[in-house]
């Protein structure tokens, strides 16, 4: 990068985007130029809007959703089911789980799995207010929403020991074949879970 | 997009990150995560490369290159060869040429080029300096870079008009199959040229 005639401005910026995931050198370039040919129109309010939820998104103190207010709007809404829990990793899957349309119930976000190898505990993770939630009444049932990885199914198992003798129905998503997804692009673990767990054909 | 439950502020983050080229909902919500779980570490910054680029880049009085001074660091280099100069369409192309470093003589950027129907005419172009720069002597030959598309030729024909009895070479780059460009995946224009301009083996 440090070839090209640009000065120091248009390099600071080509740095910070070509290492942002999906971009290298050529497509932050590629970017830039977009980005400088359209000043008044994309650049200035894309750096508004990022500065904006920079300074303004925090995570709720209930549930952990980001959002400009705390409690979030999610957390606030009072159309959603308050009796099931869908314990989350991240952001990114409630919003996925909002985008399916299939869940209207309230969410927990742990910020993160625990990961022995990455030295990543229960303390580093938002579990506190999650049993303070569960044990409050209002909540029957909790759906563990996590990864099927080595981690989600760790981080699954604690916060199902977690959640032992509050008389709470804790479940899980289950495992199958992808809407589209093809057999033979399969792993032979899901095709596996996918006969075990198989349904009446109707 | 509407239907996440994200607040204003990253609506608006995402519904302008979707429209930048290459970018798609999907997409944008990936990078916004990636922002917001990075927010003084990468956000922030970005935030703030891309205000001071767009406060402090403008193009430069005599060849048209984006820098934050003008006369621009390619106008100011002295070690740059003033006797050619290489007329482009676009910073982008400086930027290519750049790192190509085949070329040590000056720029003269466009900004565009004449496109009858999209309405682009001379007048819309940086021409005015390009007479000025051409006609001052130090001058002795003009490379053409430009697309060889219609656009592109339609551009070069009226430049190379523009400099007639100046006493100047005027160049254009020479058409021909891309290094690493495989025969099958050229069109025919390009195939065609390539063999009438074919060179010695040696
Ligand atoms: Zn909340
Ligand atoms: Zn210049």
């Amino acid at each position: 990068m440090s070839t090209l005639p640009v000065g120091p401005e248009i390099e600071q910026l080509l740095t910070i985007i070509s290492r942002l995931p999906g971009f290298g050198p050529r497509s932050a370039r590629r970017i830039a130029l977009h980005l400088l040919r359209r000043r008044e129109g994309v650049m200035v309010p894309l750096a508004e809007a990022l500065a904006t939820a920079a300074a303004t998104v925090a995570p709720c103190e209930i549930c952990g959703n980001w959002d400009s207010q705390s409690p979030c709007r999610l957390c606030e809404d009072e159309e959603r089911d308050g009796s099931v829990l869908c314990v989350v990793e991240d952001v990114g899957d409630v919003w996925a789980l909002e985008r399916s349309g299939a869940f209207k119930g309230r969410y927990h976000i742990l910020g993160g799995l625990i990961s022995p190898l990455d030295g990543i505990g229960p303390d580093d993770l938002n579990f506190g207010p999650l049993s303070q939630r569960a044990s409050a009444g209002t909540v029957r049932e909790v759906i563990l929403a996590l990864s099927a990885t080595v981690d989600g199914q760790t981080t699954a198992g604690y916060v199902a020991d977690r959640l032992e003798g509050l008389g709470l129905t804790v479940t899980r998503l289950s495992h199958g074949v992808p809407i589209g997804g093809e057999l033979g692009h399969l792993d032979e673990g899901t095709l596996a879970a996918a006969l075990q767990s198989r349904r009446d054909f109707s």
